[in-house]
């Protein structure tokens, strides 16, 4: 183990079925003092920009040399590619289907498709690269160091990206959706505070607009007014829709892919 | 790393969020080599009475220098304050609202206001002290040891706790609640077993009610009778209400917070 | 610690109670530098035949010498004996109730009943065996290895097993069932890839029957038609029925322990 490795698994896979052990004990096998941290396996089944997001606004969180492996995998056993990436900080293992696209913006990252089948687990199931690909060589990755990377296989340009992943941004708008629906009903959007702070937004020069709602812009949870749908820019620092003391998901039987707007105000 | 020092998280963030998982990485970011344990993630939220009752029944079965990270903080952002306990045997980092006031009966506790920037992530999130707060400070403890308990903020005295905590009992009877539903539909109420045997208490000298029942008080789940409401001690040593090879959350539609009395029979 | 020891868990605590979160800490009590993995928590409650199944197709992902704490024990407290199982390669702690039925076909297993208090967490629950018998009884296996066998209890020579764990085989048919259904809605059935290859199984050659559906053989997810039943091998080479962008076990409203037939095409 080369210190400083830890890998960190993002899937879609749930924690009723055993596959994300399956995948910590190939990973046992091949590195085993080696650190595993669960991000989430509760991604909507196949929701390629859900987990996007979520790995978008964490993986700052997490140390240097740290090894994502990212399975939210609908294409699995087609010819969507596996892939590793190096960014400036951090190593992205999984398929090239969109999951990966922020990183584009990276100048300094390098992707190996992965095609050395010395450092997967054989023989390869059609269905299961999580386990079979994609955690093998994070494992071989933490265990042997970067000198694996030229041999996992050809080099990449590119990443697949995702079509309305950020928002639509004009002078005076930004038209957004939701993508994340958290435990507490809190409904969070692709719109990053930044955005907003170019438009000059504040709570009296903007208007935030889901459905039919104006929503009231406030800095904590505490602060809001009761069962009024408010919004608040949250721990990741993009736009978030609640209920204080409520459910805003179930209250609004709001859903993932929902539009939001953010409009300046004039005058 | 201080051997013995280990992590161990209570929160109610659930798992289909990145939350907890970032904690992790800031975990691993300050002290990588410190072994993380999950409690639970799914009180229910904002539970803090449950939040309660769980690490009160659990936090001795951990090894002496556990740290227990906790987070229900439905006040985050306001003025309660975040702290650090030191008792006896183990240390809890969290959010003073009630989580931990079955500490002050210990003589022995020493309680921490959390107020040095040095030991948060910055800046903190107004509403995510688990990650920015709590986490970091608990790394801390571990990687760097006791000797900064001095340095994280002023001393206080006691600690918030919850009304309506502990049970209550006069000289015949005990009313207590339910306090927890595991996933098995146990409804598991705040009346310890303690009290249940200064009343002198046996199958055929107490009385327990639930609602319109007279529970029968079992010692195993399988000599119980089939389709009845009945009554047993926990593993927890607490007075359960269950129905064997049943739910009785479901049959119930029972809710935490409900009231269960045990009666001392006379005659 | 004996390098190439770690700890595995299945049970069917689920993740909202303490319990699973308890057992880790009396292991970490006892041998707090063992790497502790979960398998799954989310066994069907009391569901023998489920965990049986998950076990079985997971424990060969799993390091040589790692050591598997199951704990599915409708009977805890009752007559059914605690037990430690080494096979070839592993080892297997949890009651005998068929849980490691399948292990009866390894000729150098060699099975303990588990007596020695010394191993135990005391005093024992009667209701949590997972935290006081078999918890402690693996952590200590693990922290002073395999010397500790010979003390556990009596040798025992045979494991109980489940009525129809597998499927019936008659010359042209397999008849099994639904043993498990994971996140995504697929009904996993008992039906091995071997026995189907013994039929000369290829897709114009055999037909798939769960109730009235003949179901197509495809060997990725991608392949299928839409909103059809299919089959497939799985990545744990056993039959599947699937919906391709579909959930099968809402679509079908199905269940486990429902028939699947395999019938081998003559003509």
């Amino acid at each position: 183990m080369k210190t400083g490795h830890i890998i960190t698994l993002l899937t879609d896979f749930g924690l009723s079925d055993p596959y994300v052990g399956m995948m910590k004990g190939v990973i046992a096998g091949i590195a085993p003092e080696v650190p595993v941290i669960d991000l989430t396996h509760q991604v909507q089944p196949q929701n390629i920009q859900e987990a996007c997001f979520l790995l978008q606004n964490s993986y700052r969180h997490f140390p240097t040399g740290t090894i994502f492996v990212c399975v939210v995998d609908p294409g699995v056993g087609t010819e969507r590619l596996p892939v590793l990436v190096k960014s400036s900080e951090h190593f992205f293992v999984g398929p090239d289907n969109g999951l990966f696209g922020f990183l584009n913006t990276d100048p300094s990252k390098i992707i190996r498709e992965l095609k050395n089948e010395r450092f997967f687990r054989t023989p390869v199931s059609h269905t299961f690269h999580g386990r079979d690909i994609f955690a093998p060589v994070a494992a071989h990755l933490a265990a042997e160091g970067e000198t694996i990377l030229s041999e996992l296989g050809p080099v990449r340009s590119d990443l697949v990206d995702i079509a309305g992943r950020l928002p639509d941004i004009t002078g005076d708008a930004v038209k957004g959706k939701i993508v994340h629906i958290d435990r507490f009903g809190n409904l969070i959007t692709n719109i990053h505070e930044k955005p907003l702070s170019e438009l000059s937004f504040e709570n009296d020069k903007g208007i935030i607009r889901f459905r039919e709602f104006s929503l009231p812009l406030v800095s904590t949870f505490s602060e809001a007014p009761e069962a009024t749908p408010c919004a608040l820019i949250g721990s990741s620092a993009h736009l978030e829709i609640f209920i204080k003391n409520g459910n805003a998901e179930k209250t609004l039987n709001a859903q993932t892919g929902e539009t939001v707007y953010v409009y300046k105000h004039h005058g």
